[in-house]
């Protein structure tokens, strides 16, 4: 007898929560972007939040000058001389004169602080409210934790200001246990008004839910009002978790030392259980990042002159293309920008792929990796304007040349 | 009218899940010990896997020999060139010709490889099956990734060699996805045989599970039968799952570089997903731990010689106490040990507090720290061997001297 024989190799799978979790929008299209290089092609790098601004000296000189035999752990919590450095920062030179070592646990990153304070506040099938566009990462941090993010959507129209209070009021239920703000906001580059962060201290109270307000763009505030801190509101004090980072303000990304800061001692107190099993922070990293602190506030002043340099180069450029609109965000470093086309995903890939003026084409980041609901995004791209103004001036002369051709080349794509 | 007004302020509090975790069962008489330090006592330090054998020169050199600029994030997956480096560690090195960089990705600790291993392979619900005495924290990450750890009890009597099949099979049900070993083993300091490595990969293979297996204390192995990885079945290459560390091997606890090495594409790719959410381990500590590679095998040697000496005085000097117990374990640098009492966590808070001899003490992480199984583990204690010879003897007369008066004073708690 002749048959065909099938023999079928079983091997085991990764979870569904796994397979299911979104890969990053921002880092997705790197293929793309190795083999433009590979082509010789120059990438102007739009599409993540990489500052080129050199890291203070005294990040160096730091770790330079370590002189210990054995590179032990730290302290689960972080050395307390940083967490110290950290709370002087804050209560001497931030307006938050409450704050104290005590308030403060390091964390490897703003990343981890994020996931430690899912996992430490909700639990599985609870729910947060964000606002999108949001950061792509906030929505892997929720599914790592078995939370539910609600979206409310934010509009270009309105330079994505805050939703209203009705607009929160309906997206809350019984299992929702936070609101989630990034202040100054990644991708939109808005910054929130006191009425707006009134409104949400009023909703918290009201609802007595947390509000995890990402602050890691404090210093990159192009605005004569001071900034204000989720944190500076007696009230809610017990209510808010405040994250923060070395990453973007001392252009210090690679250390991956970031805060969770909360007068709520509970919650400290759990997230320090996650801490403990994680063992430390780097080590090394910490040493680099205390001596950060010296840097004098003027680095700020000069820093934000650059970026706001950038800033106005990159949105009057674009602002110039035809069918290209974009708000003159102000924070952080990046902006959301509407592009007269119909499907930003595509748009990204093909401008990597397949286009090139005069030897260099545009990374971007699609703007629908930054929205939860469906089909929104399409015609929006992400931009972080963190490389120098004549480069800025090239991306934006190259992208205008990509969407005419675009245009000419995929009319059922171009709007 | 008169009344007594009771004002009730509420605030958000942590989750379920944050409130059921567990405290870090070696740190968590942390306090008791910094107050015995405030006292003017000795600590010797039994309790916690931190050598105090120098971190070899090549990492302070090549992180003081650093010339960047800018302080960046590294790729998600870790330096190509710090993959490199692992996977020739492995395939020239170890044994393991079929390791090349791609099936390697570097994490911030062998903590977060574990993490990131259950979250990718798990859903909420579904078990993973360890032995106890177990490394208290696994039983941390399954509880941050909602799966259930089931603990087959492993026994002092039997040095706490793997568990039978049947034991195993008796465990397995259809929500079983992974068995995670420790090998050589903490707590126990057991070196599994190849003959229980075989039988594991039968039951991976029959019932088609994966085996998560950490062996990040590979190079602690004090028998001359070489050490065997999980990774060296070819029959199973799709279901195992290798956890690897610089922390241990180099003296780099501190680092936080770990690995999570697979065969198993989907899995790793998995994995990439959640370490984009992170951004990157950290860079100057990759920088640093590439250097560790340049390391001679006849580092460990040396090392190995050390621990050797010192894991014989502390098992011997344990032994010449009256009802104490301590086999000498082939491999790490813990052991279970056997103590006249009754309950371990009242008696390591009582020799913390309220003891010394000669002006010291002895900090103990409690048995039960280390079993689901509740009860067991109450007249054991984990010690770590990680100090110097004169140290170890010094803390075993102080031990000594402990238990001698804790049986006069507690003989309810003693046995």
């Amino acid at each position: 007898m002749y048959g065909v024989y099938i023999f079928v190799i079983t091997m085991p799978t990764p979870s569904n929560r796994g397979l299911s979790m979104p890969s990053s929008p921002i880092r997705k299209l790197t293929p793309f972007a190795e083999q433009a290089k590979k082509n010789g092609i120059h990438i102007y790098h739009l599409n993540i939040g990489q500052p080129d601004i050199e890291t203070p000296q005294e990040f160096w000189d730091a770790v330079k000058n370590i002189n210990l035999k054995v590179l032990a752990y730290s302290p689960s919590s972080g050395f307390d001389d940083l967490r110290i450095e950290y709370a002087k920062y804050f209560s001497e030179k931030r307006g938050l004169p409450h704050i104290n070592f005590e308030d403060i646990l390091i964390t490897t990153g703003a990343s981890e602080a994020l996931l430690f304070t899912m996992l430490s506040i909700f639990d599985a099938g609870d729910e947060i409210i964000g606002t999108e566009p949001l950061y792509a990462n906030y929505v892997g941090y929720a599914k790592s934790a078995g939370v539910i993010m609600k979206a409310i959507t934010t509009h270009f129209e309105d330079q994505f200001s805050l939703p209203s209070i009705d607009d929160f009021e309906k997206a809350i239920s019984e299992r929702t246990k936070a609101i989630l703000i990034c202040n100054p906001n990644n991708p939109t580059g808005y910054r929130y008004s006191d009425d707006e962060l009134d409104r949400l201290k009023d909703i918290a109270l009201k609802h007595n839910i947390f509000i995890i307000s990402d602050e890691v763009y404090r210093e990159f505030s192009y605005s004569d009002i001071p900034y204000k801190s989720m944190l500076s509101y007696p009230e809610i004090e017990q209510n808010v978790i405040m994250i923060d980072s070395m990453s973007k303000k001392y252009s210090a990304c690679g250390a991956r030392i970031g805060t969770v800061v909360t007068k709520n001692k509970d919650v400290l107190d759990t997230i320090l259980k996650f801490a403990q099993q994680r063992l430390s922070p780097p080590t090394v990293e910490q040493i680099g990042s205390k001596a950060l602190f010296n840097v004098n506030d003027e680095y700020f002043k000069i820093v934000n002159k650059e970026y706001i340099l950038r800033r106005d180069t990159l949105v009057d450029g674009l602002n110039s293309i035809k069918g290209v609109k974009c708000h003159s965000p102000k924070g952080a470093f990046y902006c959301m920008v509407q592009l007269p086309i119909r499907d930003s995903d595509h748009f990204c890939q093909w401008i990597l792929e397949s286009f090139s003026y005069e030897g260099g084409t545009v990374m971007m980041a699609p703007g629908t990796g930054f929205y939860s609901t469906e089909g929104l995004g399409k015609n929006e791209v992400r931009m972080a304007y963190v490389l120098q103004v004549e480069e800025l001036k090239k991306a934006v002369r190259c992208l205008e040349k990509g969407l005419e051709k675009y245009q000419l080349l995929f009319p059922e794509f171009a709007k």
